[in-house]
């Protein structure tokens, strides 16, 4: 593992638009490190809760905005993006003709296509790079929030065709840097594809567990036999149906073909066990293998490349490495280096 | 919940069949509670093992048997359960003979009905009472045994039509008694549905969920950005398929309903999801809140109820009475009181 990240653009000044759980996670950690951090909630008392526990609070995503944070982080649900955005924009003809730089954007949300798209119809895409932290709890909201749960954490960081190599490099210096996590290139659809099998569609097939048993005539005594192995299973099943059902629906091009391949699969494997093809039935359970020794423990990282920053296909590189596996590992003005899983 | 049960059979000899995961921690668990133990294994060096932990093996099921312990737990794996009864089934022509009391055979297998046909087949019917403790961890074999993995959990215990009071009562105060379990009564096809519910089918999604992985494009970035939930959702299906496998096998015509029904929830969320009809991904994710609000604690028994075991239905209350939630509160020689959740 490559230690020691190194980011080279500052970043003292934070604006956070949304102050739920990643949201307020974010600004508590930065403010721990003792950052600069700006933040609203459209809530007055989620913003006297983040008051309270050391964040500076202004009353609109505007007003945020125009303190001209380094980067702005978004952090609203993926439903009221677009009306932050608005506001966003409403204020860039000012701080334009003002002069001076204007804020990075990024985000934290579960989908990174859709955001992009809002992010692009308000005029702000040339200014955005998104972002994914892979952490959450059951819980939601300020309250549940905490400055230990980012630092740590994997985050996707998104490159497109048009990402500005200086935004990028301040994001990742906010990533990597104050809030301590992970970060690896990828494009928005490969991202979303992503997501769907590791967060979407495992959120579903926990639903429906749920479903199964709620259904079943002998539902009741299941639940009575349940041992903590189901309990655990379903988790994140059980709270906040909403907030699944928005994550899940917000993917829906992603989680739609990814549910169509398990009900293949699943149909097959009823099949074979039907027809006592044990067989078939091995490979269904053999299929998984590859994945399961990936998960027993990834490889330490052996190689390190070097992405020049001035080499025209620089976005391109990243992407590919990062769908290698690679980790950011040392970021500078001109090359960001990536550490690698052994070839 | 009604504590301190009682039981009114003495059991001072346990035979113990197998040295598994669960044959090791009753045997384990019975010593600790200064029963005499006579285990069994095929594998010398399980025997071995066992001995060193103050299990007294002898070399074969047979010898087990001819001690006359109280209760024989059959524990092999299901494949070799055929052959051990065989085994058995020889020696009770001797044992008759000789006079006195033969073992109540009872077992520990994830499925019932098989296990059932297994026994009737061997001619021991009549003595057997099944019995499902819902415990396991990702290990197996004795090395994984523990005294302490039995105590506090639930067990399934198996009524049929022709199941003897006397021998009911003996495997009850086994559970309930030195073992430190809480027990259920079922029928064997209600528990086997039910175990495809809460056990087998959530082991085959898990499954599902490394296979889906396994084939995607994006599947090594997914690997890359999957957080703990994902990891902690899949764990029952990381380590020994061949276990997972023979489980699902072995329960086939149940888990095969649930997951035709299973196939048939998805594929229609795939369809509502395509179509934007949010009130059907909505309905969906609603489905399961009896059991979300059922799993977040189930209520404490408020009432008793005691069944006779002269009344001519005793068997069939039994059944009913556990398939509505009760747990066994009291077991006296003339009648068993049970635990219910208010009406």
């Amino acid at each position: 593992m490559v230690t020691g990240v190194e980011a080279p653009l500052t970043v003292t000044r934070v604006g956070v638009v949304g102050l739920g759980l990643i949201g307020g996670s974010v600004a508590r950690t930065l403010v721990a490190a003792g950052l600069d951090v700006v933040a609203t909630d459209p809530d007055g008392a989620t913003r006297a809760q983040a008051w309270d526990a050391g964040v500076r609070t202004v009353g609109s995503a505007a007003e945020v905005f125009v303190e001209r944070p380094d980067v702005l982080v978004l952090a609203p649900p993926l439903a009221a993006l677009p009306a932050v955005l608005a506001e966003l924009g409403a204020e860039v003809p000012r701080l334009v003709a003002d002069g001076g730089p204007l804020p990075v954007l990024t985000d934290v949300g579960s989908v990174k296509a859709p955001v992009r798209v809002a992010v692009e119809a308000a005029g702000l895409g040339e200014r955005y790079v998104g972002a994914h932290p892979m952490a959450g709890t059951e819980e939601s909201g300020f309250a549940a929030s905490r400055d230990d749960l980012l630092p740590g954490c994997t985050w996707a960081v998104t490159v497109s065709p048009t990402t500005a190599a200086d935004d990028l490099l301040r994001v990742l210096s906010l990533v990597t840097g104050p809030l301590r996590g992970t970060a690896r290139f990828v494009e928005d659809a490969t991202h979303d594809a992503a997501v769907a099998l590791v967060s979407h569609v495992p959120h579903v097939l926990a639903t429906e567990l749920l479903n199964l048993t709620t259904a079943a005539p002998a539902g009741a005594l299941a639940l009575g036999l349940a041992a903590g192995s189901f309990r655990d299973g379903t988790r994140v099943a059980r709270t906040d149906p909403r907030r699944t059902q928005a994550m899940v629906a917000g993917n829906a091009g992603a989680v739609v073909g990814v549910l169509r391949d398990a009900v293949r699969h699943l149909d097959a494997l009823a099949d074979a066990l039907e027809a006592g093809d044990d067989a078939a039935v091995t490979a269904y359970f053999d299929d998984a293998d590859p994945v399961r020794a990936a998960l027993v423990g990834e490889p330490a990282p052996s190689r390190a490349e070097a992405v020049r920053l001035d080499d025209p296909a620089w976005r391109e590189r990243l992407v590919e490495l990062g769908a290698a596996g690679a980790v950011v590992g040392r970021a500078g003005r001109d090359s960001i280096t990536l550490a690698l899983p052994p070839a």
